[in-house]
């Protein structure tokens, strides 16, 4: 390692170079750049000090909790604009900085040369070529006896060649002192494991997965449904809150009516009652026993566990009593509930975030998380985050992925897009959109374009979901199974991460009227569902997970190009996996109306079977393995919504 | 003052907003932005936090030497993003900041008035709000006043309208509590004077102005020659090095000649000889009185002198004996001169500014600039600044402009492109330009729309210098008088700043051949020159000095439009003032040919008399002061560029 580099972090912004414009960098390094592990990370800045010496940079980069830094070169591009890249091979958070300075020697070579040619007298020239070399600092132990033998060459010769060898060059590449070495500040990154950008969401209601009209559902009865849910190819189960809830004080009943039944289940997002707070699971369900034998099942079927975890409280949770400081009270002394007047919720108290006692709070919220860990967790829907403090998230996240780099934390907020994009960028790893309820297609393609824009790009990982607990979208309501199928379709084909919440699979669609809240919600009641109800699209998603694990080009979001489809109603577009290797285009009609029309493809290349980029000339039908070959650079297509709203094909070369 | 903004500075980017893409800000706040005192200076930021509180923002600001902070507020724009004003109404370096909090009390009687309105109880919501009135801290005395009385009367009367009367809103605006109050980073800017954007240039060999073939020119003759230089309508004096010139080693023959004859007056820029060095005038030049004298002559004409600064010694200077250790040696205790291999310039020794004893050099470097502030110039070319270090220019100019606002330093450096963007964005005042060699019109649109583009129209000024001591651009070597009046017509009006060399008005046009150097540089001889030799342009570099001081539009280069004209050989553009109170537009042709063409002005607007916003309608020509109406949206146009190769009109409601 090189002396000079052990440079004191943060202090060398002020060096003899300016190191600009750093890409990858999110708010100049204010928030980390997100990419997954061993993907190829490339780094860009100008770098540039006075004069005209030869100069060489390169990137430095570790895990934040390691200590060595580990190097890769950069070379010039133009312009002064510089390029280097590096592929952490670790899960979890990382530091990246510039390292820029003087090629002290291949300058005096360069002038060397250059003198020479001309003639001048270069006796002195040389003697200073060989000073450099008794500089020399660092370099392995390879390069210090080139650097030794050939110094002594010189001395013992008196000649200049020794100083001019490629092996004598390459050795003070790596050792020579590097007196104005400058480095820029530490840009922070999150290498996250393919999960974070990738993955199929069911989102279910546990005490709704009973078969016993009336009868509270349990762990073993969702574990009785894991075989449906992996027949439909999805990835992860992500449970609405496990815990005890409230039911003493404000219990709200069906329809979020203020007063209930006794029978009433409660809100399950009104979290505590005398079994216990986040900690506990809802003794209905079963116990934790249950729950981590619920976890283990769903891994012997291929699918991960996410839970809900919402930073809120009946007003029986166990923390009220406990630390009655964490809690905004009323001049009377009465709770404040969660209000949004003249709307109130009565059954759900938010805490104080910054009270005196907040960093108890903040430490008792992490070990929360820190719990369901150990139960086997790793992934979090984090419910509405754009209520509470953003630094408290930040610092939760990194609390916890340093411990557990694998922990994936989904923003289930949808507000201003600011908001949305500030919750992305202090470190949530998966963001929900604007998705559920935009379905035009200027709106989708437009959309699209800003999710991949950089710097978006580099923080914002979306989650399409086509419905929520929250949210029963407006075009769903009439019911049409081509228009849940195109929901889903678009969804799980525009972004590699998607989800839907149970009922949509039924094709449910009752909504409160005039509201986009569902009629009789699971939130506030139990319900029993015929999972094989007549009309169920459940084989159509199937197909569409099939295609999505079998085509790499459906398992990221960022290369995505709208293709010119000349119907305002049928969208169109073709993605291509990371490496290449697959292309999927994608047609998805937003209408009912069959209709047929003719689709270019114009100058569109695909990488062939021999590894090289050729004109896409057959599509190969991804749902019935019909293969067609185009025809004067394109296709006459057809759809009938009615039958498949989505034409999905893989491009052949 | 608040007690609670009293937050210690660069501490607070981590409170509980967000403040994000800050507008104007250079490399995140690295660099400072650049106005002209008392201009406004509108700041944009995007500012969130969570939740969905009422927001407040506003800026302070103050000078970076002041201890007071001085407030703006800012109001919503749109979507998240802020925008507030202000003006800084002394010349010299400021800093700037966003501050963002929570209207608590805004917040308070928005639910309140919600909550009253649907009809619930609001009895504890009052006592809440009056709760806020007992928080409050800051405030002037009338709004101090009003909190308590309304507190008391709300206590008096036990109704809630005392907490909602306007005046309590605007009292609590201003003085209520602030506990989420979140700082940006500080954010540094420079006002300058009015001459750093707006001002004509004439530089000038001081040696040459004498009249005496042969003889060494004075201080006085350059003052005989300040009534020719203020009838031609220049604002800026420039002079190249007066100081003593090493003349006893490797002194410079005609046309840069390693040996030189013992009457060789030396290269001007080889710095320092027995004499002195950089803080001495040439004795043949005159006295140090007599430079002083030389000052106020220029004032008593209206010329504000210029001196190029160089930090470079010829072996010479007094420095190298008095302090050897700022000088780098050979392995033999030769000096090391400066050198571009193979070419080398053996009459001049460049300083190691990193040497052991670098701070002492530092100091004496600024000590030289302050000495001749003391002789009351404020105005530095720097000469080559891109070739020492770019934290020595940084600390100097930020040095000498803490103690004198008023300096202005020009970057006389023609580099790769990122490297002069990098000396203006570190302090220099002004840049010279790319645009002595540029002569397409597609070369110089595309150039004006990069120097008025964001960032780089916030930190770099630009001067358009026609040529310079080093340089006769390839497109003056044949002569012609066209070329020169376009030439210098272009910077005059593309430029609000520019300059000329002297000779140029004489039209000298002679090179060393092949090369872009002068035939018999004044740099390394003594000129004797017939200044009002016939064939010259004097008087219409004077009409086009005058037009820049009549019309304000070209005493600005930012707000500049490209209009079309269908000829490869004529550029046209218009230009308005900062107030919009005038707009000029120039048609200047490239090219030698008579010719005629359409100028559409399309829906161009001006500001009429009546202060409205109104189409062009007329053109007067502000050489002849013919005014032309307008026709069909346009006007036919004749230049014959023989008699005058610019069209320079200004335009009428």
């Amino acid at each position: 390692m090189n002396k000079t580099t052990q440079i004191v972090e943060g202090a060398a912004v002020a060096g003899a170079f300016h190191i600009e414009d750093v890409y990858p960098a999110i708010d100049g390094g204010r928030f980390p750049v997100k990419r997954i592990v061993r993907e190829r990370v490339e780094i860009w800045a100008d770098i540039y000090r006075d004069g005209h010496d030869i100069v060489a940079a390169g990137l430095i980069w570790r895990r934040e909790r390691d200590h060595e830094w580990r190097r890769a070169p950069m070379t010039h591009h133009s312009n002064d604009r510089w390029v280097g890249a590096f592929a952490p091979d670790e899960v979890g958070r990382h530091v990246y900085a510039i390292e820029a300075w003087t090629d002290e020697f291949a300058t005096w070579r360069r002038g060397f040369e250059l003198k020479r040619e001309s003639g001048a007298d270069i006796a002195l020239d040389a003697i200073e070529g060989a000073g450099l070399l008794t500089k020399a600092q660092a370099g392995g132990h390879d390069a210090t006896a080139i650097i030794i033998r050939q110094c002594e060459e010189y001395l013992r010769t008196g000649s200049a060649e020794p100083l001019l060898t490629e092996a004598l060059m390459d050795a003070m590449t790596e050792g020579q002192f590097r007196p104005d070495l400058t480095r820029s500040q530490l840009f922070p990154l999150v290498a996250d494991r393919a999960r974070a950008r990738y993955g199929a969401w069911y989102e279910m209601v546990p005490r709704s997965q009973g078969s016993t009209p009336g009868h509270h559902g349990t762990f073993q009865d969702c574990i009785a449904r894991l075989a449906d849910i992996e027949a439909m190819g999805f990835d992860v189960i992500c449970l609405t809150p496990i815990h005890p809830i409230g039911v003493t004080t404000n219990r709200k009943g069906a329809n979020n009516a203020s007063t209930a039944a006794e029978a009433a289940p409660g809100n399950s997002y009104a979290i505590g009652g005398a079994e216990g707070g986040h900690d506990a699971v809802h003794p209905q369900l079963g116990t934790l026993e249950d729950f981590r034998e619920f976890v283990a099942a769903c891994a012997s079927h291929g699918l991960e566990v996410a839970l809900d975890f919402a930073a809120q409280y009946s007003p029986d949770h166990p923390w009220l009593k406990q630390h009655p400081q964490w809690f905004k009270r009323r001049p009377d002394g009465s709770m404040r509930y969660a209000e949004d007047p003249p709307g109130q919720c009565e059954d759900i108290v938010n805490p104080d975030f910054f009270s005196d006692d907040a960093g108890a709070l903040w430490n008792a919220l992490r070990d929360v998380v820190l719990f369901w860990i150990d139960q086997g967790v790793r992934i979090f829907r984090v419910v509405r985050p754009h209520t509470s403090s953003l630094r408290f998230w930040e610092w939760l996240i990194h609390e916890v992925q340093l411990r557990h780099p694998d922990a994936i934390f989904l923003a289930q907020a949808i507000t201003r897009p600011k908001l949305m994009n500030g919750l992305a960028k202090l470190g949530f790893t998966q963001s929900s959109t604007y998705f559920t309820s935009w379905t035009q297609k200027w709106e989708l393609e437009q959309y699209l374009n800003d999710l991949i824009r950089y710097p978006e790009r580099d923080f914002h990982r979306a989650n399409f979901f086509v419905n929520s607990p929250d949210y029963l979208p407006d075009r769903l309501h009439s019911g049409e199974p081509w228009m849940f199928k195109s929901r889903v379709a678009l969804a799980a084909t525009l972004s590699s991460s998607y989800g839907i919440y149970d009922g949509f699979e039924l094709l449910e669609q009752e909504p409160i009227p005039g509201s986009g809240e569902y009629l009789f919600s699971e939130k506030y009641e139990i319900k029993v569902r015929d999972w094989d109800r007549p009309g169920n699209i459940k084989p159509y998603i199937g197909e569409l997970n099939r295609i999505r694990r079998e085509n790499p080009a459906l398992q990221q979001t960022l290369d995505v190009n709208f293709l010119p489809v000349d119907d305002v109603n049928v969208i169109c577009f073709a993605k291509e996996s990371v490496d290449r290797s697959n292309m999927v285009v994608a047609v998805i009609a937003l209408s009912p109306e069959v209709r047929e029309f003719w689709l270019p493809f114009g100058e569109t290349k695909v990488t062939a079977a021999d590894g090289k980029r050729r004109h896409v000339t057959a599509l190969e039908n991804l749902m019935t393995g019909e293969r067609s070959p185009l025809d004067w650079g394109g296709i006459r297509l057809h759809i009938d919504p009615a039958h498949d709203p989505a034409l999905l094909f893989r491009c052949l070369a």
